[in-house]
């Protein structure tokens, strides 16, 4: 690959973390890729620094107004180098939730290359242990100090990288409980809950805390207006799975158009499964658990990639999942998954980019 | 006032801003005051220092899960030195918001006696013009460098200053135009509306951009279920009078509990009015206002104050309030609200402080 952007070298090289405990989110890699947005402008000052903390005054936006955007997506080693998964479709989701919150719109191939040479020079931070990579966070943020309450006239865009664990050691897929929250609620139609925005998550964390303190480890989204149809699940897109067929939540405006979500559905049509995106009745769950045709049940996403549900909980009652193991269907989508993004298979939709 | 908090002096003050020019939140005074908070220490490291740029880790949570809160109050010069206008409110309303969001409590005494030795280190920058004041800020957000989604560990607040001019010359009331927004919604009973959350402004933006567009100067929001039911309006809360008394909406957990409203209710009543807070619909607004029963609306923030509506546009209808110009009632609340304000007259509420 041609470098294209300025890189602005740091004079030493952190200490790379134990890739035996990766953590998520804590250690960031040497570099970053930056630029910034003014109105004059359009995007400038594009280059690739050394990670550190960035000046920020007071009065930024951001601060006050909330106009922050990201995105999450993931590196892998693989034998023939390293590779992305789908950067394109990332970009492209970060220019819907810019479009909502009235900040301005990416060059989707320009940020790709930018991640590219990003991720060319930081290869050596790609944990190569299984189920490992390099969690990549682009974010946007208003970064004008005023406070009137109007869309900033400045913004600064970064990428920077994580390296990550496995969600589960060795491919072994440990299934999670989940609550029904039916009083707190995540988004609503005509809201911004289909935009990756930071407000989102912090008006998640009550929820999910409660639903920690009661023994259960994500929460389930019902809808805004009738608090009734499945919507998401923590931070994952959630399927269920009748026998041969995977449902999921049609997208409506309030549910965030995962990535996964998307790949999932392709993949298992693939795979010779029907699949269904509909409205989908929180009753209609816990009848289907109760009679055995809810077969299994997993959420899907960039962070976890997918996720068995074993349990589920709403109201007073507790509904088993099939036998509360890791379904069949779950555990077969997850091994062809993974091993499209790892590059031990076939990749029959040309999702992988090579750096 | 004995000082309480350290003050790190700075070399050299700012050149103050006209005073016949003032704009809204451009101009930063001299100091702020600022604190940390961990888990270990709790708040710590508090201290008035210069106004300037804080680093700021580019895996702050603040950018990328929202968790970030702020107030708005004002301080005034008047003829006995510089007073607050319900200091002890604003920081208990911060504490509702703070709650919500999985963020510390701040002591409010602790904040109030900051904020007051702030004022008095800064009273040179309250303005002295008719309608003009100090706009203060205080904010609260995440600071700790980490990815996973989960109350942040570390926070920071601050009290930041900017004087500002009056938003209509010489009390004359100026009626504003107001779209009713039937698409997007700005919160929902289980969310975060009640919160001065910074993502709930993030989320307004798109549809203010649109009023604008059309011609008006603020939206009117709707309920987040029925799309039917009046919330607030841009960043005010909304008052319908009809004839001697004065409706607005009651609160739901997704209307701002303002705490101009709350101060506007108590005023109203003790000037003989009739008060009543309870739903609203806005087919009645759309019909009272044909009719003539509705003779005046405003709304009512910190930075306006009171501001009085003289149309509504709703879906293909447009109505006129009353002539369409500053009714009585309006003028008079407005009056009395701000001389109390401003220390030319009474307080028999005792909402002043002195600093």
């Amino acid at each position: 690959m041609v470098a294209k952007f300025e890189v602005v070298e740091r004079n030493e090289l952190k200490q790379k973390p134990d890739q035996d405990n990766l953590s998520f989110g804590i250690h960031f890699t040497d570099y970053m890729f930056t630029m910034d947005y003014s109105e004059e402008l359009g995007w400038h000052n594009k280059k690739i620094v050394p990670y550190e903390d960035i000046p920020m005054s007071p009065a930024s936006q951001v601060l006050h107004y909330g106009q922050a955007v990201f995105e999450g997506l993931k590196a892998y080693k693989t034998a023939a180098g390293a590779q992305l998964f789908r950067p394109n479709e990332n970009f492209k989701r970060m220019n819907k939730s810019c479009e909502r919150l009235e900040m301005p719109q990416l060059d989707v191939e320009e940020a790709v290359q930018a991640l590219k040479q990003l991720i060319s020079i930081e290869q050596d931070w790609i944990p190569t242990g299984e189920g490992q990579s390099l969690y990549i966070r682009p974010i946007m943020y208003a970064n004008e100090p005023y406070l009137g309450v109007r869309p900033a006239t400045s913004y600064k865009f970064l990428i920077i990288l994580t390296p990550v664990g496995a969600y589960y050691g060795k491919g072994h897929l440990t299934p999670i409980k989940i609550f029904v929250e039916d009083e707190y609620v995540r988004a609503v139609r005509g809201g911004v809950g289909f935009a990756k925005a930071a407000g989102n998550y912090a008006a998640s964390l009550i929820a999910q805390s409660r639903a920690e303190k009661l023994g259960y480890n994500q929460v389930l989204w019902l809808d805004g207006v009738e608090q009734s149809y499945i919507e998401e699940v923590g931070s994952m897109n959630i399927f269920f799975v009748f026998g041969n067929k995977l449902v999921t939540p049609q997208l409506n405006g309030s549910i965030l158009p995962g990535i996964t979500r998307k790949s999932i559905l392709q993949l298992a049509a693939h795979l010779g499964y029907e699949v269904e995106e509909r409205r989908i009745h929180i009753d209609e769950v816990v009848s289907a658990a109760k009679d055995g045709s809810l077969t299994e049940v997993f959420g899907a996403g960039t962070a976890v990639v997918i996720s068995p549900v074993g349990e589920i909980k709403y109201k007073d009652e507790v509904v088993t999942i099939g036998s509360g193991n890791t379904g069949e269907v779950t555990q077969k989508l997850y091994d062809a998954y993974t091993s499209i993004q790892n590059g031990t298979s076939e990749d029959p939709f040309r999702w992988c980019l090579s750096v």
